[in-house]
């Protein structure tokens, strides 16, 4: 869902889909990073909205993970969308409450209802809980780490083709199917409790005590657990009426079985998440502890299930004050808020200690350069000119056109300086930086001239700003789509126009680690560096994400010590 | 509590109070501005959670409303502060639940606990609602001009003398009785329902129903409301079970008196928030047209309170994701969120229309350097350069002591460029940036040289990084206190060392809204302005805070119309 919201967003923000006509005339104000970046950001919010019925949460989900940046504006917005959503899914679920709409809308706005009555506790009790924190942020790396192995082995079968790609998701479907039927096979029966006012056991669709292989009056409890929606699995795992529901080895073989197949899960060739996998899975675990702390101490069963989800969710996804919101709008159960919190607190800590979050490690698996918030110590051992990547390309105030046609096919940089030389400038100065996709823009209208003269604004008349807004990925002008002959190669075209006189620089003897955080800050994509004494080219390098990259960086200074 | 949370913060920040022999040797660590920002942070979260008992709400809260950066650190750390004080809280709430601590630990850990079942709405509720949140965005930003106006009237009594001061904390405190004793005279007397489970009417200091001066049997509603906790009038104007415990007379002047009072209450000498004033007022507001809709909506009217508290929150403070989830926190009703958001939107786009939240307008009327987030619109007319404070004091890389001296005790400046000239360099060139701290620090230590020459690091071994930490406000040295002689004011010293040799710098014809964004988001004290072409001095000016205050560019250049 958060997947799906965030990318109905970025369609909108690229204008739409002119290839299945859908587009509107007004989507184009979007076609920029920033409104971009903030429409997937409330894409994804919605997305978690949705899916747990957690307006909130969803809010702090999209800005305390999904986010890079936190600005009061995008607050709003997010907020905004998530009132929608929460208007319309209160209005969907009152509409299906008949049964119209299949199982959605069952347990209205709450998905998980536990609202317990006030859980006392004792010292024994918090021991426990903090128990259950320490596991579980174990456990919780541990899934993270085993979810990075399974991954890696994914995307080496899955790039030979499709066909490994299907035959994989039928391995695997398999593989659950066969968990799912045969498991219940070695689980005891258990005689139905005598004071319940729902039909005990159950052979048709729905139904919590599944009858499967045993004799009337009897229901096999792991049967009930695998056999039923993963929605009711979890509001089992979390009900406090039957303190013996399930068995002890019911518990641990679901749990194992859970935790097994969402590692291999995830990373197939279908959708599926990781939060109702990691949630039915600490849900068992916390169950399963309480089960066997039963003697010692006095919480019930169903709220050790719901902390060991919160254990689990904490030691993966490494996420506090969504999480913690996400929880109290899916049970609904304020008063467990403390407990939650300090489960929270244990496992993240716990868990940080060995690995990274799930999602930053898929981001650092697939290679997408992202930039930690905060900048590697090593940087600050290193100075800005120490990894500006080679050799510099720069373009005059004048330029030209064969230079910038060659400059365009021979790399692909995204910004080139520009510099100002006599006779347009006493000394050589910088003038500013010029965007590739700017350049191309510019080279497709052909406005040149015979002589080196400036134009300047003139001829930007022919243009509308939204010529140089930026366009859809994998659309937008390229360098091949270019048709420049030979006696246009040898004309001049004026940059001024196009160039940006006032970039972010940075002195060539600034620590890595300080442009590192202006970069990051200020969201940019290049720095210029700029040399500390006079007399000297107006430019030392650019700066772009890959230079801040350790890959990069360590790569080029291999005797520094990454963590030092 | 949140003033009370921040100054204990503040003062752990300070390393402790050296006066009161409060002080911690590791407490030195502190002693920079980013960790006593954060720490102020906590201190703020921690005052929300414990004021209403909403640990999340602190969280959201200190992040939305007092913290200028949000970092995933903070996050954190503010997270974990507000996970100690729920534990805390419990545990004391768990112990006082015996009435040892007098009223504390009432109502338990959810304060208005409302927990409706499930509110079932149809169209004309949702328009009764969003007319709540349209009159409470009137009404909201109603309250912030008159609070304004007030303050404004309270600053110059206030300025008089501490008699002044406590004569209007009398007068107030007179109007407040008279009202509370006299306004209940005027309400009629409504007769105490047969069916309840508590005592009616009560004569004594606890209890919801008043007798006051009505006959036996009978009790006033709006004693009820005045003569209670403002616990537990809120609790009273949210609770559903008898619909017309109060005469809609008694909800209208209990209104209009709360409204009045609130606006006449803050800023007077005496520990006042408003939080619970606004609660108050907007609860009775909402409870009031809840009565006047009651033909027309199907809503109960204690969920209208509850609507009318959240409308006047969003009015007058402005928040969304804290307000919400404090709200929750406060009345642990889920099934309310929905409309709660709608409210909440509603208001807070209605007021904003027409003024400030009330935070900002108190940070403004009290001239505190405060940057906004984003960058005024007319800003983008002018350049960095246009605003730069002048006449520009520098130093050179070794400079006289005296010229020091002179420049500390002539401006108030904070920092100042130093420039290396020859025989140093080979031309002018910015070396960096010094803090009139630092410079300090130096000059007390008197290691000073005959001749003009570089001494670079070596003096730097008599001092300890402590030594340049932050002092605490008030405290550390001043100019009055360095003690030179005619001598050494002839004597030169090297400020390499304690120059900050990679400031940030921005060109001169950098847009100033561009450069107000890298001043605000990395949150810096100074920016130096270079310029664009080479051959000049190598600094133009330096950009402080004050440079982008409204008062200070607009008084510049006062044909600039500050909207556009």
């Amino acid at each position: 869902m958060v997947h799906t919201g965030a990318c109905i967003a970025n369609l909108l923000g690229q204008g739409g889909s002119r290839k299945y006509h859908l587009t509107w005339k007004w989507l184009r104000f979007f076609k920029n990073d920033r409104d971009r970046r903030d429409l997937i950001t409330c894409g994804a919010a919605a997305g978690v909205a949705v899916a747990f019925r957690a307006p909130v949460g969803g809010v702090l989900f999209a800005l305390e993970e999904a986010a890079s940046w936190w600005r009061s504006a995008l607050l709003w917005r997010t907020f905004f969308t998530t009132a929608v959503v929460a208007m319309v899914l209160r209005s969907l679920i009152q509409f299906c409450k008949s049964g119209k709409c299949g199982l959605f809308g069952q347990g209205g706005l709450i998905m998980f209802n536990v609202n317990s009555a006030n859980p006392s506790y004792n010292t024994a009790d918090l021991l426990a809980i903090m128990l259950i924190g320490v596991l579980g942020g174990i456990l919780g790396s541990l899934y993270n780490y085993l979810v990075d192995k399974v991954l890696r082995t994914y995307s080496i079968i899955n790039e030979r083709g499709p066909a490994f790609k299907i035959l994989l998701v039928i391995v695997v479907s398999l593989l659950t199917s066969c968990c799912a039927y045969g498991l219940p096979w070695f689980a005891a029966c258990t005689p139905c409790p005598t004071d319940l006012d729902v039909q005990c056991p159950t052979i048709g669709r729905s139904g919590n005590y599944k009858n499967f292989q045993c004799a009337e009056g009897h229901y096999n409890g792991l049967a009930s657990l695998f056999l039923n929606t993963n929605d009711d699995a979890i509001r089992n795992l979390f009900s406090s009426t039957n303190k013996n529901e399930f068995h002890i080895s019911a518990l641990f073989i679901f749990f194992a079985a859970v935790y097994f197949l969402g590692v291999i899960t995830y990373g197939i060739a279908i959708p599926s998440g990781l939060f109702i996998p990691v949630i039915l899975a600490g849900a068992s675990y916390g169950r399963l502890l309480g089960r066997l702390l039963g003697s010692f101490a006095s919480l019930d069963v169903g709220l050790f299930g719901l902390l060991g989800a919160a254990s689990f969710l904490g030691g993966t996804m490494r996420m506090t004050v969504s999480l913690c919101v996400i929880l109290l709008e899916l049970t609904n159960d304020l008063l467990m808020l403390p407990l939650m919190m300090l489960v929270l607190l244990i496992s993240k800590t716990v868990a940080d200690s060995f690995n990274k979050g799930v999602y930053d490690q898929i981001v650092k698996m697939k290679g997408l350069p992202y930039m930690e918030a905060h900048a590697e110590p090593y940087m600050r051992q290193l100075v800005a000119s120490d990894v500006c990547s080679g050799p510099l390309i720069s373009f005059s105030g004048v330029e030209k056109v064969g230079n910038i046609l060659h400059a365009l096919r021979m790399t692909r940089h995204n910004g080139f300086p520009v510099i100002d030389e006599p006779p347009f400038a006493d000394a050589p100065e910088l003038c500013g930086l010029v965007l590739r996709s700017h350049l191309l823009v510019l080279l497709n209208a052909k406005k040149f001239t015979k002589n080196r003269v400036l134009t300047r604004t003139e001829y930007l008349r022919m243009f509308h700003a939204f010529d140089f807004g930026k366009a859809g990925s994998g659309k937008g002008l390229k360098v091949e789509d270019l048709d420049i002959n030979e006696e246009e190669m040898e004309m001049y075209v004026d940059l001024h126009p196009i160039t940006n006189t006032s970039p972010y620089t940075v002195v060539e003897t600034m620590s890595l680690a300080k442009a590192a955080v202006l970069f990051r800050e200020l969201g940019l994509r290049h720095v210029c560096v700029v040399p500390k004494t006079p007399g000297r080219p107006p430019i030392v390098g650019i700066l772009t994400r890959h230079d801040f990259m350790p890959e990069h960086v360590l790569g080029l200074y291999p005797d520094i010590h990454p963590h030092k």
